[in-house]
């Protein structure tokens, strides 16, 4: 077993709230992340792929191909966009970078095990000091 | 003459966009910088500052004098923020980070030039692949 | 599942080196790291948690508690300080990477988990080259 | 047991094809990394290593006798050198990242174990944006 | 006057040697980047272009524009080749880092002058350690 | 003219206070980095030569007698050292980096000069947040 890790970046506005609490409330848990008017991030997005060395080219995945499935699935859909307007994946969700994780680890998954890989992790770098990793 | 570098990180959200242009114009030279739902960065601040060696401390200013002007004069006003919005030294320019990086070397000019060092350049590294640099 | 790493950074001097050795067995096994006169690093110090989403507001942990506690548990005891003489939860343990990696998940953990997450790793990096991961 | 990772760097040339294909099948598959007259990288190599905290010195391995295995066994051997042409231990694989790391496994792995630590993992970042990883 | 730097990469095999100087000669001069089997870099490639502050946009330079004249001009020549054998600009130039940033600024010169800006440096960053800096 | 820049790493350990002060005075001046424990950093040092480019080879100054000289002339006597107790050429100075950075700036100058090029810039990065540059 070998795994392959690819990273692509976007840049994207956020805020986290809930719906169904106060600004205050949303202030209080989410403390400055929670401003109404939005922030933003460049967020570094790695994407891991496990799967045994094919015996003919000796890689797990062709990386273009990944390279591609990333492109298409998420960052055509989140880069320079509004996380909580714009993104089709994380409606519903509250904007944090866990579910942002979880959602992508969603849309990415299925691609991926058609070209004979499996999804192993993704990892997310909000800032040089934050990230967040899920295995599914 | 001796330089020294300071620098703070903030993250905002902005678009690039006149008021006096349509969305279609704004588009068109501006890209998907101008997405009118906003898009956001980690800026990475550099504020360089030189001076002659004073003979005493041997040092060009004292780098938590200099790290409490950047962080009062700048980094409240910018971190978690839309710079279009909220940030009252950008009022009225475009929020381009050429643009951002001349007001901000007017917000700290006065305060760094108070503790008798001159301030030489203002550098903001907006992604990892664009920077801008202004020497006043 | 998910995990959040936080980082943050501290600047201390250490000396590798066992007081019921020579100074001369202590160079020959740690070589230039256990110079008496101390040396020092920029340690890159990374915290993960994990945890399962709590439904309501989509994180594992709070990233200002959890950087709160870094700060407070070990920051504020090991920056701009000497490991092997200033450091209470240090004492009687030789100033490796290794230790000091097992000692800070000793620090850290019972904190954490009162914020109802588990202390998944300690990872140090001393330098660029060199780091050390512990996983209790 | 606790986890001591070295990164060593080299530079070197490769080209991904297959002897038994032609030139056009090899382009098909590995696109632009297949150029017949090469192209090169800078390698990052992080090799881990695994171990009980021995009781007397604190560490898990001697870090300077890690580095001149890895630089003797490794790097002598593929810096500033042709992966394809002139690297003993990749005779007969394809120059895939994949396979570089599989067969430096090999061959840090006895000399790991005689200093009495386990090889973890071996990690090869070729670019900034792709990286392998192989547990054995 | 504000200067705004692109950075793009590339990957490629190189060989420092003149062709009036026997292996021995060369190998004496340029040590192991000599090596007739070649080797590698990832090369970062910035280019910083200054010019006045366009009273309308508030930008140096557009820098999709930017982007695309390095892409053409020097990326698509570049990366994946054989900077000795298959680079138009550097046909009869001895491959160092030297002649390489001299040769990409007269490359991008006049396509810069054209957008309305001024080129003001080529740096190139060969490895972490290493790098050329050129400004005409 | 082309410029050429090598870096080079060392960890030390340093304070900094003046003799003829009390340690109060330090503290008030220096704040924590007066600690008389000590602390330390890992400090990257960049050196920047220039030149005309030499007809023959190509290149400003041969990197690899660079590197011997910064070697040899600087990292020998300041890696895993005191800077205030063991380093020849801070003798007297207090242990700032600007200070650090004038004086390696005359360790190295002359040797430079003797293989024909010069001199153009010392940097030192004692943090990722705090740099020092001086150009003689």
């Amino acid at each position: 077993m070998i795994y392959l890790t690819r990273r692509e970046r976007f840049s994207a506005a956020h805020r986290m709230f809930r719906q169904d609490w106060s600004d205050e409330e949303n202030r209080k848990v989410f403390g400055k992340c929670s401003n109404p008017n939005w922030h933003g991030h460049n967020y570094d997005l790695y994407v891991t792929v496990k799967g045994e060395l094919s015996d003919k080219p000796g890689f797990v995945i062709n990386i273009d191909t990944l390279k591609q499935i990333i492109q298409e699935r998420v960052i055509h859909k989140v880069d320079h966009k509004n996380i909580n307007l714009e993104v089709d994946f994380m409606k519903g969700r509250i904007a944090t970078t866990e579910n942002l994780a979880v959602a992508i680890w969603d849309q990415l998954r299925p691609f991926i095990e058609k070209e004979g890989a499996l999804l192993h992790c993704i990892r997310i770098e909000e800032t040089e000091n934050n990230s967040i990793e899920y295995y599914g």
